[in-house]
């Protein structure tokens, strides 16, 4: 049994595109899509694709394990085909994950809200551990310690953690040394790894170095990433899980292979015909991934100055395409306006300024935190000539379009900080 | 947790496709897949569609949810387009049925073999009651009301009962009498009826009559559907499930959509454009359907007289693309050849002739019986060309190709025959 509540980054989208439709003009930041431009040579492909109709095999065809087991091996990551499985996104195969792997599992707080229903879908209880004052995505190696005595003296059996590297919502890359510190424990205490790397190929600077869980204990890693987020692939559902060689990753990838086969047969098949050829890396993909990650580094780097200059507390962002500002600071001036927790913030920014964030007591944080997630992926503009411009862009905040948007974040925020002052006076 | 077994349909398929890849011969009659051509119209629609890389809504775009409503509308099911949830496959909607759904889950025996291991992922057990002589895809009524008892008497909770209407494995409509005993006893013991209707297009006889359970319990009935099977589109993914308007029919569809937006967020986009023109039964889809039924109808029949002159027990199929032999009347001299439960005749036919079917037990059936599915919609010819030709012809069982293939079940079945029969003296 589930509780009945849809996933609330979705249904909240859903929401606010509703009311735009019907005439509202609000800023939407609290969805976690890139919107940019299709590229052509992937329109080409599934065009041409289509005329696969028949299943194929559950974990992929061979072509498509072929140009993951690639992509993988190109990032410090060298991997047998066999050990691929593609899927309609990598939502079903993390699902999937938390039914081949037994006992309960810990999760980063704040983390990508899909992980704890997913846990408990597949009976599990979610055992949350706050991130380190520096990045997001992996739980504190300090307090992980004691968050796995205290879950097992509760009588819980935690045996299965997931990193999400870089991370939603903080929008950081996990320091190598915080990686190796969290995987030292998972040996020690011999929990399965998930690295969620969706965002893998979203680093705002190039010289910032991503250390993989599958590099330090590849034995007990399981790796997943997806189209989505890296080629503004959303609509497409696109993802892919890499499995560890051994008697583990033996066991993990033929559970995940049986609840493949249960609930989703296998990717659609002209699908898997575009993510062999993007997961193959040839120079358009490259070239791409690359102006990506400078545009969503330039724009998160101008929304995080916005959020500090409004007197927040917000780890500077390194990847993916997400800010996490924490308002702590202004604490008692925004309880006079009502503003007690991370849902009263939400709630004050959408009915005062028509600015949709997403609250941090939907990412599992401290319902009582002042904070929330602000995707800066929706700033690209809502034409393809918008986003192209954006991608093109030595300096894409100070296109009009974006620098328009990013004034009336920082107008509204201005506003809410003198009434702050104000009200202090 | 999962037992890590792969569903036998997918595993066994994989397996003929690489032994024949490798230079064998065998005939595959062990998998549910309708090998025709795509449609033209839906080639054209998927490669206009790829420009649709947003996720867009968790149920599915107003424009196909609106078209599906029409597809029920149009089979004498009224609805709401609000109660329309579109998915990659109705396997994932079946999954999330389990989930949303309390209790424990009844299913006919046999039946699809994904239906009891999506129960077990929900942690419910499933409770087997036999089809009646003349039909599969409902329990017996007599059957049911004490296998539900009994199973009370456990411990267990039935809350939830699958029907498949036309079935798989036995190729059958269930009478409209049959399927007004069972929604009767349904509505008598508080049952959610799941009506898993993906073969509802291929009726072979128009004037057979299908009744839905939606048009006699509506208010605690759920219908799944999809393109796999009428259209020939396994390999793209597209379900669709119906849900009741009530109470109830609030709360499953409410725990249907939180699980959706946890695990699978949407169908691909794409695709639901795709499914929005052929769910709304245009001129050319509606020929394909029927020439697709008829075509389904003659091959059937063909192969239910092959098994039957082979000296089988043969439910005569009246729907969907299988036939499911019942070997019984052999079951001494079979045994003289080693052939004594429904894997040892698998095997047999495997190993002694070549032709790969589905054994009854892994359908849920009882292990000991001589029972097999063999699915005649994989006779079509590996070519578009010869696929078109069959489509086309008044008499598809005569072709060259169809009727090579059908002499070769024959000529082996025969050999069988005979074998037992020189046995028995």
């Amino acid at each position: 049994m589930i509780r009945s509540r849809m996933a609330p980054n979705l249904k909240f989208n859903q929401v606010v595109d509703r009311l735009n439709a019907a005439g509202a003009d609000i800023l939407n930041l609290a969805f976690g899509e890139s919107r940019l431009p299709l590229m052509e040579s992937l329109a080409e492909l599934l065009s041409a694709a289509a005329y696969q109709t028949t299943y194929g095999p559950v974990a992929g065809t061979q072509a498509v394990r072929d140009a993951a087991a690639g992509y993988f091996g190109r990032r410090r990551l060298p991997t047998d085909p066999e050990r691929v499985i593609v899927a309609p996104g990598s939502k079903p195969l993390l699902m999937a994950v938390q039914h081949a792997v037994p006992g309960d599992c810990i999760l980063p707080q704040p983390c990508w809200n899909s992980y704890a229903p997913q846990a408990r879908l597949a009976g599990k209880t979610p055992i949350s551990v706050p991130i380190t004052r520096r990045y997001g995505g992996v739980p504190d190696p300090l307090a992980l310690r004691a968050a796995i005595r205290t879950a097992r003296a509760r009588g819980l059996d935690p045996r299965l953690m997931i990193l999400t590297v870089p991370d939603t919502p903080t929008g950081t890359v996990a320091s190598p040394e915080t990686v190796r510190a969290v995987c030292a424990i998972a040996e020690d205490e011999d929990l399965i790894v998930v690295s969620d790397e969706i965002y893998r190929d979203i680093i705002h600077d190039p010289g910032t170095e991503l250390l993989s869980p599958a590099e330090i204990v590849p034995h007990r890693t399981v790796v997943t990433t997806g189209l989505s987020k890296s080629l503004a692939l959303g609509g497409w559902r696109i993802g892919a899980a890499r499995f560890p060689v051994g008697e583990r990753g033996d066991r993990i990838q033929a559970g995940v292979m049986a609840v493949a086969s249960e609930v989703w047969s296998t990717l659609a098949h002209p699908m898997q015909e575009a993510a062999d050829y993007a997961f193959g890396d040839p120079p358009d993909v490259r070239q791409r991934l690359e102006a990506s990650a400078r545009l969503h580094g330039a724009v998160a780097r101008a929304m995080h100055s916005v959020m500090v200059g409004a007197g927040a507390l917000c780890r500077p962002p390194t990847g993916a395409f997400y800010v996490y500002p924490d308002f702590e600071p202004m604490r008692t001036p925004l309880a006079a306006l009502g503003v007690t927790d991370s849902r009263s913030l939400q709630r004050f920014l959408f009915d005062e300024y028509d600015i949709a964030v997403f609250s941090g007591h939907l990412l599992g944080d401290d319902p009582d935190a002042l904070r929330f997630r602000a995707a800066t992926s929706m700033l690209y503009g809502p034409t393809v000539e918008d986003q192209t411009a954006a991608l093109a862009s030595a300096d894409p905040v100070n296109l009009p379009h974006i620098r328009k948007t990013m004034t009336r974040v920082e107008t509204a925020l201005a506003h809410l900080r003198s009434r702050c002052l104000e009200g202090a006076v």
